[in-house]
């Protein structure tokens, strides 16, 4: 059975200010998205983040945004597909100039916020992303959202020549479609430690999901998103990747 | 006789805003210095302006600054050397980013504005910008100023395995150091294309030019530094191409 | 007969970068909204701007937008409406504090880009800016777009008791609900300068234009938008103004 | 005899990110030293914190700083003198913008940081700094350093008609001129609750201090700067606030 990969966003913080629990969260981890100074993150952070992932041989993903510092990346912006692919290819050379000085490379590449919730939803900037991914790099798999139905994406990054690492959710509830349960509903978000390690345990076996109208729901699942955000989610990681060991031994 | 090679600041547009004839200059140049988004340009215009050297065959440099837009990287920013080596490593990576979708790579560094000038007073921001080259890559020449005597910076280089391209200026005076003649004195500019072509001319044999205090003054030339600003700057950047090609003829 | 006040987008250099022909413009307008730094300007491109309106006793009114100077704040985000209140507040008080060392201040305000057009579209945003506007001061009218139907934006501005200032265009063609034809339908821009002058004339007269439907179409006009980007623009206004100045007359 | 106000620098957030304990603060201080967004801060977090201010009836101050996120506005930038001064009116401004919003105003100017420090060595950047202030507003005291000799800086207000508030400190030892010193010597900070609150004593009374060569050194006080950044610089707060009011009583 093929390993299911846990990623988190890191390296979020930016010059005087701190964010995330980075050295705490990283030892359980194996693949950091690492921000590159548009949502968060300046050169400095950068180099610590790096230096940080690479002492614990986590893979360093890019982990590119919408300018908007001020917004945390979270706000959608009209940009067109152009931008967004150069945005891209700067914001992926930048982490990489800055892995070179730490001997390492950028190995994915997994957008933040609102250009992760806009390429989701249109097909021209996604194929604007991957139009980026691909011209940085054929090894550069694209981290994107697992839903019911992967073909169009898939579709795409076959035509452009782009591998795709599918994510999945542990602590969220998914719609019939696959997409997540708004915050806004309740139930939304799974509180319980045993029930995110149970969602994500079910994913990793490749077994099916109830979704939120109690269909069933079988994700295709290459990696899990964990948070490092406070001690209660670098718990909750600890927790995940120990019942994910227990499947792998 | 090694061929002086002719360099241009280049896409220091932003944004919506204009500058430079980089059209019109690009044709009569041999390295770009690129603007990597710190004092000036954009990914799009940095795409646009990779996408124009490629055309004509030109030397992708990159021209790295701190970070002030507003200021245009003229003003001196009271920058860590581990600040400055992190913010380089960043900008190479973010235009090498770009040159990667045009299918080129940059091939040098020239640091912009202020800290070109600071790098030139204070060892250790030059070791900060050389560690950064020579981390990104021991096949960049670092661009820096020739002056009379460039024996510190050649030692540095030689201790960090950096290339040097010592660049050369027939636009401005000298002084007995070696050094530009400050703006603010009369005659530090020169005005006249037949002066201007001359001093190309000297400097690119090898001949000594006469500084300020009447001295001869031997500089060691890679590169000279022309400008792209307005229909008279190219204009003289084409005299200065003529003249140099006849040397070679 | 009321005049019709002549509003151009003044001061939108920003930093190196030089836009727009403000002092050959200045002498022909009644009202220049002056940019405030979130899509172009910086507090020294402001200080002169509103010396040389203050200079030509044009009304000085604030142009505040989106925090996107790379898209020159064209480019939609999605900002709460507390988020746009408070950048409205910051930026009128930012202008206003300029203004303050020339001996003046903010008269009126109006929008910039994609705000504008949101503040139109969106209830909520149009609510958040008239809330802004008001608690800077009952004294300042706010510009928006006039429409064939005022009478929502009519009805909020009551509620709140703001001054509003019904703007129109002499350069654009209108679609049946007063909204300005796309540009990229055909049509949809005037080029010729006695179309423009007769549908200013007509706007200031109160007197019905043709909508694209061949409807007939009445707007109320308190302000007439111009432009001053290069010197065909200048001398348009200049027409609009003698054109005006007859009427009065 | 006069109180001596304690001010502490406040709403240093910036978007996503947070900073200091400024709730827990506000209830101990009398002025707070607002950022305006350009060394942090943004316009959200300004309202709220000028909303915390009024709420507990402090002073609000602006305070303005170089543009400088990343570095928190403590890296000196050679800006003019009339770059400083535009940006004091830029900043004072938005911030009074906000202000009205909440049925306030700023009542004073401190600058942060690197500019602090550079108007208290330089004087044509002093001189920016009061010009700018004066033009805001004849009511507004500007707060800086004391030191042993004040006289520059008065003769320079009286020339301008500003106010001074005189600003001195409890934690840090003073060198015979009355600088502060250097933090990279021992002994430069006072980390002891009682040596700290007992200057803040002798500063009150108008008492002499021992300067580090064993000199008497008296020092105008205004005003005692205080901190809010972690719990314990909390406590020191209500420490010396309890001291001060002793003496008051």
């Amino acid at each position: 059975m093929k390993r299911l990969l846990l990623n988190c966003d890191i390296g979020e913080s930016f010059g005087a200010w701190t964010m995330g629990l980075d050295a705490e969260v990283m030892p359980f981890i194996d693949c950091a998205n690492i921000a590159c100074g548009f949502h968060a993150s300046d050169p400095q952070i950068m180099r610590r983040t790096v230096a940080l992932a690479t002492q614990h041989e986590v893979k360093i993903g890019a982990h590119p945004a919408y300018p908007d510092l001020v917004g945390f990346g979270r706000r959608s912006m009209a940009c067109s597909p152009d931008e967004v692919e150069n945005m891209l290819l700067y914001q992926i050379g930048a982490l990489d100039g800055i892995c070179r000085a730490e001997g390492t490379q950028v190995r994915y590449v997994k957008p933040h916020g609102a250009l992760y919730t806009d390429m989701m939803r249109k097909p021209e900037l996604l194929r604007a992303v991957m139009k980026a991914v691909i011209a940085y790099s054929p090894a550069l798999p694209l981290m994107l959202m697992s839903t019911r139905d992967n073909r169009t994406a898939q579709m795409l990054a076959d035509e452009l020549g782009v591998t795709l690492w599918f994510e999945v959710f542990a602590d969220r509830a998914y719609d019939p479609d696959g997409m997540l349960v708004s915050r806004s509903q309740p139930g939304a978000v799974h509180h319980e430690a045993d029930i995110v390690a149970s969602q994500a345990l079910r994913l990793a076996k490749g077994e099916a999901l109830i979704a939120s109208d109690g269909s069933a729901l079988v994700l295709r699942a290459d990696s899990l998103c964990v948070h490092g955000d406070n001690a209660g989610s670098v718990a909750a990681v600890q927790r995940i990747r120990q019942t994910l060991q227990s499947l792998a031994g």
